[in-house]
């Protein structure tokens, strides 16, 4: 087994950390452990790093608190974090105290932010330079940070005394200004930043709002404490996005097809329990009607049409809704105009799967009765279904409560209440006061 | 009405172009046009790239070819393109005509790649420096382009006469190297690259995956002929996030709160047609059984649970597939891993929901009979949403379609027919094999 790992080993040293993760995320955990084993320092906690967060935590209990320290040591100090926050306090704080003071300290200042905040994004590796340095020694500054990638230097951060950004220069500027000049005189004051504790779909709707490449992250006191990249944001508007499209069905948000089925269960349950009690809720409807279905069977035959229409017409505004306000597309005064254009919509679409539902009900079952029934429960219940898809996001944020929340249950919930009440009251109508007989 | 888009326009040049379209893109076309009128150059073209595609095709209508000549000249070509993307093409070739050949030249170039295509993303500003050159004269080329920002210069590109790609050089090399030196000497040859003809879904999940700030695109000759960058990605991943979400529900993909009733409707109707199709499908199944439901009504009250039920289990499964393919996640293999994990989740579901069913039933209805069939068809209903969850988007893959295309119609349309088939064919049996009367 060791043996096939440090062959195995042997071709992935050539590969990019993120490939590595890759190949080896779906063996056994001890098989993934060896093999990292094999791998050089950096590269070895580069692609530990990098692997799915499923399977970190549980790869990292392989490892011995020297081993993880060995791990942890040349890496990025944000990834360090990342990955301590998977063990546990007491193992996170052995492995802190193997770890030499340069990397412990920044890692534990890191450790202390929330990990969807700027804080917890940001990388602390960036170019500060001192406002009343001269150009000159700045230059000579940026030469001596050989370990520095280009990426880094994409913006350099200019700070007072006390580390308070005060400006950004421009790295041309620099290199090719007046040696004597300050950098004080070259930078550019407005520059816009990020607070440590900002959220990261705030900050992710920034960076596409604005097309930024990099923005600096400040504490408290004003003072530079890392750098926000848009190649991170870029991951997290893609795992912001799967959460939301998983809210909606009543998922976790984290759940991926590498999860383990004993783990995928309690995200699951506890929601196709809530959308059990809601489908009680409309099957009471039916019950409360069951005397007229007693009557008139080939009701019972449309009950999945009303539902399943009204809840596919619910689900396409509730989509659009909920994803423009994820996007911070939706501003003030949308509600009012998305509820006037889901009034014509539902009209609209009523109207057109209205007359369609009441001329396959009048040819199948030769019903001109049931087919004025189930036309104009279509058209009602398409109107509520519009109504509801701009209505609850809209309450649900109202409510401080993530709009995607469970929201397909919500939504179908209310259609089929609609849609059954509707359907089922009218047939009573009509057999009651119009005297039709089935 | 000038007047008082001056004034408004006073307040406006201070913001962000983007800014700028957020305030104004509510307002009516005539205004917004107005008010554009009054921004200088190259602002107003500006904040007209950042408008809503919605808006952009008809606000164009708005302007003379002369005017969008005019408001063309000093944008970036990319935006100038994507903007005259929106025109048909006579009107294009107008425009263009009117244009000085240093702006024209270069869009058209830009304008023969489609949208969604690296070729169709990327900027054409980027600094490409010739191999052979020396470092001193390279310098002196950085110095000169003084157009560029800082974010045009955290790569530069190294080319041969043929303008082919042959390696990247890092800024800080080439302005601490020693002059005399060539490029070649100080370049690193392997660089990551991207076709012109690269899918954007493709591009996203590269950048993603390997955390790139930027990368450079070739054309079919190798030549560099221009950059994307992580930013633009970035807008790029949400656009295709919201895309998915719409697609499964049966949206066109680009629909937004903004989208105006009569625009939404021919992208909405025509899947709540399908969905219709795909119910009355459901609803023969019932029929088929409708005198089973004449002697026993209380099997009516049930299909709503039932088909509410494998619905909602069955996009549980089918969000986290289509999301994980969406990331890129899904590797070969995970079809069956996937396919074993349902299984396990379905029974368990199965169980936990179909006993609190058959619980509920018996209480409710007090038949020890209706009990055991709603349980046994809620689990075996589930097993089938989750497997189906499963199988529709891969098979939708495997047949080239995009897997989030109307699936959640597929699904519920499989989970309806097979829960009503268990349920009301269970009843069925029981009626006429066990001798149960209701």
């Amino acid at each position: 087994m060791d043996n096939l790992a440090t062959i195995f080993s042997g071709d992935l040293q050539q590969l990019h950390p993120a490939d590595i993760a890759d190949r080896i995320q779906r063996m056994p955990l001890d098989q993934v452990a060896d093999i990292l084993r094999t791998l050089p320092a950096p590269l070895a906690g580069e692609a530990l790093a990098e692997l799915e967060d499923e399977i970190k935590a549980e790869l990292l209990q392989e490892f011995s608190e020297l081993e993880l320290a060995d791990l942890f040591q040349k890496l990025e100090h944000n990834d360090t974090t990342d990955l301590l926050g998977e063990l546990d306090d007491s193992l996170q704080r052995t492995v802190l105290e193997q770890l030499p003071d340069d990397v412990s300290v920044p890692v534990q200042a890191l450790l202390q932010y929330e990990e969807d905040t700027a804080g917890g994004i940001m990388s602390d590796r960036f170019i500060a330079l001192a406002m009343d340095e001269t150009i000159e020694s700045s230059q000579q500054q940026l030469r001596r940070a050989a370990q520095f990638s280009t990426e880094d230097i994409s913006y350099l951060y200019v700070v007072d005394h006390d580390q308070r950004l005060r400006g950004v220069a421009s790295f041309r500027d620099l290199v090719f200004g007046s040696p004597h000049k300050k950098v004080a005189d070259i930078m550019q004051e407005s520059v816009t930043f990020l607070r440590v504790t900002d959220d990261q779909e705030e900050i992710s709707r920034q960076f596409a709002h604005y097309h930024y490449l990099a923005l600096p992250v400040l504490d408290q006191q004003d003072r530079v404490v890392g750098v926000v990249k848009a190649s991170d944001v870029l991951e997290i508007a893609r795992e912001e996005a799967t959460e939301d499209m998983q809210l909606m069905v009543g998922l976790s948000g984290e759940e991926r097809v590498l999860t383990p089925w004993r783990k995928s269960l309690p995200g699951r349950l506890p929601w196709l329990y809530v959308n059990l009690v809601t489908a009680f809720a409309a099957a009471a409807v039916i019950a409360f009607y069951e005397s007229t279905i007693a009557h008139w069977t080939a009701l019972a035959i449309f009950l999945p049409v009303v539902a399943g229409q009204g809840g596919n017409a619910g689900m396409q505004t509730l989509t659009v809704i909920i994803r423009d306000m994820a996007l911070g597309e939706i501003t003030r005064g949308d509600g009012r105009r998305a509820l006037l254009k889901e009034l014509f919509l539902g009209i609209a679409n009523g109207l057109a799967i209205g007359l369609a539902v009441g001329l396959v009900a009048y040819l199948w079952k030769g019903s001109i009765a049931l087919s004025l029934v189930a036309c104009s429960a279509m058209i009602l219940t398409h109107l509520v279904a519009g109504l509801a898809g701009v209505m609850i996001p809209f309450s649900l944020k109202f409510l401080k409560v993530d709009p995607a929340m469970a929201s397909s249950i919500f939504i179908t919930t209310i259609t089929d209440l609609a849609g059954f009440l509707f359907f089922l009251g009218f047939a009573t109508m009509a057999m009651r006061w119009l005297g039709v007989v089935p």
